[in-house]
């Protein structure tokens, strides 16, 4: 089976230009859009939070966005309204991405602010304890949020430190920090060397060319970042939490999207988990009832992955759910079939035609495409990959590799006993 | 300043079938997109749920994607997920709206499976268990989600019954439905009188004509819609719930999509909860820090509409957000200024481009457009609307409609005082 659809458009080419300090701005201009969107990956992520400031690199991104370059916290908000700027911004564990779509031709407008936040921001002392409240307020949140809470935790003790971080951190850090620790993490991260800007949509590529290098061109690298120490995640483990729900996390590694058998996992799991007659979906919630919510979802950082799975449900069928959704774990290593493999490429095309059609997306994909495997994949080699794939090769790999070593997290009022 | 962007393609035409059983076709195709999405609403919504069996629409919904036609219930999950369908149902308040994104060379065969859906469900008694069981689960996952629960309460407090009941309906009702339920509310409200499938992006028209009237031409209504009995809501009120967070909502009047004045309202919504220079966002979160999340939503129905707002902090600070928030909505009456206008249009500008590249999106608009106003505006025809809007229309309306009348509801561990 072949996705590349009968009327395709010409393939679009991606193009790469590296400015020497390190920032490599990736664009795949398109025709057929009005608007483009961008996604900037800087190396600030919270990997780099010490032990006792943890949520810095957070608190330092809220704070980012409170003035810059020659407009104050209130023009700067208003300007970026104003040029009609649908942004967002997170912080992963490597990386603060800052991500903004708009019309095309606010695009160089929206991008020269862009710039201020990141190597211009005022940080200023008297908005510190506005943006750590707002902080304080995301972390305290999670406490009513328990499948986020759950799934928080799950991470922590699967990856340990510092891959299993929550960017959020913790209240005593975000309590303790000061302004000058704000400014110092921002001078010494907020830094081109590699960082990434993905551009999609429309736009003229020469012309992005010159205005990213008068940008960023002259933005210096002040300090490499630090060794990170690792610790191991503590393993299984119980949250007891008042309800009369209960919330189960089940990780297990798999292997990262640069690794030559991605491809395998991503087709395992989507066996497991993408669709309606997804084994997880069929199995936990359509049959037996016992869920409203079922997933399994393969999530990569640029060394290892995981998959992290989540089922909430009532606390008197909680140890059902974690039994029957252990045993469709369990269960993948005798294999899958073709016709499970059938629909999930049929899937997987549609998803690929519809990312391809939203700018914001597009340059999401283009800016992992970069970080992981230092080259863009076009949707014909995606394409190439994906067809690949058949249930043989998806079923040795998961012979090779079958899903075990689990990380099994509980919340709820009382602990569940794992399954074998 | 004029909407229209200056490189625009010539507008697209929607255009407009009327089947003679009451299902109006709403089509719109666009060059340039490879996928093609669908909404289909028919008048099954939860306002026709009777008083002791509140759920049914719901558990009427989970049940038909259950087999139908020549399809048991994990043959039609295969086929729609080997068609690459992205697929989503709501129950509302009238409809239960059946929403799917594919390819488009795959759109006509997803059409059929759901002209079965709809039509020929097997609605099978050996899966009611099963799907009331997700509809339960459904239902007491809210417990679990303090700002959902807190949110149903408001619309049910502001709206009184049925415009404020939540279709998961309540658990003692969805625990007693029985199959013949399911299968008398299938019989009676799904039907073509007054239901809308709108489809957007790539498909010829011609054909598409065709195809609904072979597959819904001779779907017949077997049933008039009884009257719905209102009942006044309750008012403000406050939940207990033993919590560190409290969550904060506040309802008021607002006037529907199809009035005279909707876009004066929508104006005065925008300057208060849309982007970062709003005023919730700068005076509730921004300057104080006093939530990570707060927002005001003009929700719309056919003949009413309220401005739904939202505020989640800290017990501690709860009074204070109250007040804030309370205090914004009161001084909207005081008037927007022309600068607050104009970033909102620049942003609404945006909005309307990246809507018009989603298929998905567009599917939606369309089928809302036609069923409030039973006409489709074009892009050309909104922009003409919204260009009319000045802060002096805008301030026109607020002083004859001046946010007034709120509906308070607060829910966390005490209750807080209503602030004047």
């Amino acid at each position: 089976m072949s996705l590349t659809p009968p009327d395709a458009p010409t393939p679009r080419e991606a193009c790469v230009h590296r400015l020497a300090n390190g920032l490599t701005l990736i664009g795949e201009p398109a025709d057929g859009f009005q608007s483009a969107a961008f996604s900037l990956m800087i190396p600030a992520g919270c990997r780099y939070d010490a032990a006792d400031q943890l949520g810095l690199a957070n608190l330092t991104c809220e704070m980012a966005l409170r003035g810059a370059g020659d407009r104050d916290s209130r023009a700067l908000v208003s300007d970026l309204d104003a040029l009609g700027v649908e942004r967002g911004e997170s912080v992963g564990l490597s990386h603060t991405s800052l991500g903004a779509s708009t019309l095309a031709e606010n695009l160089p407008a929206a991008l020269a602010i862009y710039a201020d936040i990141v190597r211009r921001p005022h940080l200023p002392e008297d908005q510190l304890e506005a943006g750590r409240q707002v902080c304080l307020q995301e972390l305290r949140g999670v406490e009513d949020e328990p499948s986020q809470k759950l799934m928080e935790e799950l991470r922590r003790r699967h990856y340990g430190d510092p891959y299993g971080r929550a960017s959020s951190g913790n209240i005593a850090a975000v309590e303790s920090l000061q302004i000058r620790d704000v400014r110092q993490f921002q001078h010494k991260r907020y830094a081109p060397d590699s960082a990434i800007l993905a551009v999609a949509g429309a736009f003229d590529w020469d012309a992005m060319v010159e205005d990213v290098e008068r940008l960023f061109g002259d933005w210096v690298n002040n300090e490499a970042p630090s060794k990170t120490v690792e610790t191991p995640g503590a393993g299984d483990g119980h949250v007891t939490y008042d309800s009369s729900q209960a919330h189960i996390g089940i990780a297990f590694p798999s292997v990262p999207y640069s690794h030559a058998d991605y491809f395998q996992a991503w087709g395992a799991n989507g066996v497991l988990s993408s669709g309606m007659s997804s084994r997880l979906f069929t199995e936990v919630r359509e049959k037996r009832g016992l869920c409203y919510t079922v997933y399994a979802s393969l999530q990569t950082q640029k060394d290892r992955a995981a998959v992290f799975c989540y089922a909430g449900t009532t606390a008197e069928r909680a140890q059902e759910t974690l039994d029957v959704t252990h045993s469709e774990l369990v269960r993948l290593a005798d294999g899958v079939t073709a016709e499970e493999l059938g629909r999930l490429k049929a899937r997987m095309k549609s998803g690929l035609i519809l990312q391809q059609e939203s700018t914001h997306a597009r340059a999401g994909v283009l800016a992992r495409d970069w970080r992981h495997l230092g080259h863009i994949r076009s949707l014909a080699e995606v394409n190439k990959l994906v067809d690949a794939v058949t249930a043989d090769t998806i079923n040795d790999y998961l012979q090779r590799n079958p899903p075990s070593d689990f990380t099994i997290v509980t919340l709820g009022p009382q602990p569940l006993t794992r399954p074998n």
